[in-house]
């Protein structure tokens, strides 16, 4: 196996002189029909509405097979030392509870970490069922009813989308759920508006971080116990409130301040963590352990849906290279996420830290400089909200913006009515259909202000409905895809060293940055 | 007074040779320190982190009165047609409750426009008053503590925006509130969810429609309305727990269902409608009619600044200007609003729609194909979270993205806790300032994966805290920039034919698109 940048393979140069289809020319019901593939969960992903043909998708295979994606995959996926920055393996798949294929047995740290993760997904599943049921209670006697997770970036985004993505589900499946809340900002507004109407005896609070020493979520903790104490609780006892997700070599991890510690490793990035213990304890307390299961079932499913080598069968691959040829050859800088699903609310803002923080590099997986665009902006807001707001731009602004739709056949919840002959789900699927064409085609008009210029692109993923497999295999996809896109770049989608700097120079400040003239100049501004 | 494109101004021309200065070399402490301009409403812009000196600024001078900026914005003002696709006056500031000069007593539809809005803001205080003292109650006797927004798109973005951002201003400030909710897309479990646990005998819904014909706002007024029917409450009147904010023109405004009507005029953008009846309901009804009133004063004292006629004075106008030279000049496509306030976690949202649905065309006011960039795309999430999330791109990535900060002296509500010395508003301030920073200068490393290249350029609006006037005026500020930018272009930044195209083909898939290829493989596929 072979690690070179895009910019080295020959293919990639051929792919660059390749020109757009025009949408108008191509897009028939017979290309609408035959560009889907199979995502996993139930779900399916379309191209139809992307601006290739078969000449791309052959030089896509050329490209993907020259740079090994598939093989890279499966290194990744055999432990080896994918994180090349921090050295460290990248084993968020070894999560899902299945095993891939024969060569996944991995060892690091001493132990068989497929083994690890499972018995940490037993403890959880264990312990939410204990809380679940009311045979574990509050100190107070009381059982508990909420679950507060304290957690910021990656042990907030993904874990609150996913949370705000299965409400709705449970609500329509009769499934008993418990209300999940969200700490994240240092800024102590947000802890105290988690806090509005909260009964401490009744709430179980989820301290999340791997390090033990994520400044903003240390805060909250101790913002959380003040809390609890100034709420004077006769016999209360904060430490049967509180458990902890953290590494096992974390200052959290044996701690009598916790009632349970449960364990995630080094080789699990904060972005990639919502099916380890990291969205497990919340989602498990949330929605049952069973419910958690079929999310791992469908992000399995995405898993093993990508490890298939032609990319016309492998539906996260195609996705990553559409987006190297928009991004590199196209030179599109952003990608819009439009879920037609108020349930996915927030999950544009979990696949912006996806994307964005995995491929947001100016250098290769080596260090060296490169010469080309990686990571796009990643931005979204569920529709039809969408389109009374910023949809405008994308229609007509003088950019064009390639779109990801997602939608689904029935609503979660099932509680509609039919007005003007069709229901609202119905309405809300026809808006997505028709903003698919409408971007795709435009419309001619003899007023230039009231013309659509076409050629907008778009894929959609779509599926029966937004249930937990549905979910875990959406999830998995862009999981796969962002991860695909790192080996097309040649980068290390895995570490996050553009973080650092902002770190050091806030403690500097917090120490009073004396011989910063800057830092100084706007603090005096600022504070 | 002339309207011509950007492209046609000679001092463009002359802007498009200037190169972007080097923060490096020029940010130091006087230029810190130099470089703030009032906002109003208590705020200051910063511009010192920007990639330009005085040469710059002579030249955005020059630009801005040979493009007669302010002259534009009198016009505006004193009601001359400036929303030329639609030929309609444009009144949004008329609604803060103040008269800005002399010359605006603006008359249309037979009446003085300024008389009616004041008319309506003083029915809505006499109504919000009413409500929150338990003078008017619901129909079974109980006393109103809840209020639901239906609307979509300004309708529901802006108003609940703001309804954030001065939740926690009411709790620090010990002013009784009354919980609002907002339903807003046609996704049917949007509805059902505002349902849980909401009391129908105490709440209050609101129907927001200008023209009375919103489809996914009259779809789920009748879901209200179903599940109104459905709660089986003895006593329960329907249409006195609902009031309409609509146009007199519309189908709701003499209807018997609604316990009161509230007016707009076509006159008031849905984007530009917060200080409208669109916003002051339901804030009037969550915070009281005084707090709102302080939400209008903080508005109009960003307006008034905005009509300065020297750049270096004038806010709104320079962050347009910088924002045309980053657009049109450097080549940048994106802005990125970062809040280091979790109560403006849904502000930039607000932004995204105010901003590319105003400024995301691609002809000039006259219907003009243009041959430059307008509108950026516009994201953001507040601060610190987006640093554990798309700050890694921002930093390292191979785009560079203006970033415009948004921080306060003080929290909101006041309940804070010193842990290693520092309170959590310090630490939060802290991260705000070591970030503009970090991003202006960078910082050098052997390790080129460790190396942050710096001249990644950044404003900050800053004041004491986030009460109604510095929110007015926040709201306020952006309005008017985005006015100042669309005036730069030479577009129409107040109709939105790009909404249409959606909307007619939406129709044509619900009536069968039995003619239409493309939809019909969709409706195959999807549905």
């Amino acid at each position: 196996m072979q690690f070179k940048n895009l910019s080295e393979s020959p293919h990639f140069a051929t792919l660059a002189k390749t020109k757009p289809v025009d949408l108008h020319e191509v897009l028939d019901h017979q290309r609408i029909a035959g560009s889907t593939i199979c995502v996993g969960g139930g779900l399916a992903y379309n191209w139809a509405a992307m601006p290739i043909d078969a000449t791309h998708l052959e030089l896509f295979q050329k490209l993907a097979d020259d740079m090994e994606l598939v093989e890279k995959y499966q290194a990744l996926l055999a432990g080896e030392t994918m994180n090349t920055g921090e050295k460290r393996l990248v084993l968020h798949h070894l999560t899902r509870g299945r095993v891939l294929g024969e060569d996944t047995t991995v060892f690091a740290d001493g132990e068989e970490k497929g083994a690890f993760y499972q018995e940490q997904s037993a403890r959880i599943a264990k312990f939410a069922k204990d809380v679940r049921f009311g045979q574990l209670v509050g100190s107070t006697g009381k059982p508990f009813s909420t679950v507060v997770q304290i957690g910021i970036g990656g042990s907030d985004l993904g874990p609150r989308a996913l949370y705000l993505a299965l409400k709705g589900w449970a609500a329509g499946a009769k499934i008993d759920h418990m209300e999940a809340r969200f700490i994240s900002n240092v800024d102590p507004d947000d802890a105290d508006d988690v806090f509005e109407g909260l009964d401490f005896e009744t709430t179980l609070f989820i301290l999340v971080t791997k390090s033990g020493t994520t400044q903003e979520t240390l805060t909250n903790y101790e913002l959380v116990r003040k809390a609890m104490h100034a709420a004077e609780i006769e016999g209360f006892d904060p430490s049967r409130h509180m458990v902890a997700v953290t590494s096992k070599t974390s200052p959290l991890a044996n701690s009598s301040d916790f009632l349970e510690a449960f364990y995630i490793d080094d080789y699990i990035g904060g972005r990639y963590s919502s099916t380890s213990a990291v969205g497990a304890v919340v989602l498990s307390l949330a929605f049952g352990p069973s419910a958690f299961k079929r999310f791992l079932d469908g992000a399995h499913q995405a898993d093993l849906a990508a490890l298939e080598p032609q990319v016309t069968k492998n539906a996260a691959m195609l996705d990553a290279l559409i987006g190297v040829y928009l991004r590199n050859v196209l030179g599109m800088p952003f990608t819009a996420i439009l879920p037609y699903s108020q349930a996915l609310s927030r999950f544009p803002a979990h696949l912006q830290q996806l994307d964005m923080e995995s491929n947001g590099k100016q250098v290769n997986r080596d260090g060296k400089p490169i010469g080309y665009a990686t990571g796009p902006i990643i931005f979204g807001e569920p529709g039809t909200n969408g389109q009374h707001s910023f949809y405008q731009l994308l229609h007509q602004g003088t950019d064009i913006v390639p779109l990801q739709f997602i939608g689904f056949k029935n609503s979660q919840r099932g509680k509609d009515i039919e007005t003007e002959g069709s229901t609202s789900q119905t309405k809300l699927l026809a808006n997505l259909i028709a903003q698919i064409v409408a971007f795709a085609l435009g419309k001619e008009h003899e007023s230039p202000n009231k013309r659509f210029p076409g050629n907008r692109c778009s894929s959609v993923i779509f599926g029966e409905m937004l249930t937990p497999e549905a979910l875990g295999a959406l999830l998995a996809h862009y999981e796969n895809k962002v991860m695909f896109q790192g080996f097309a770049w040649n980068i290390n989608s895995f570490d996050q060293e553009g973080v650092q700097l902002g770190k050091v120079l806030a403690g500097k400040v917090l120490a009073g940055a004396k011989d910063d003239e800057q830092l100084t100049a706007y603090m005096k501004l600022l504070s």
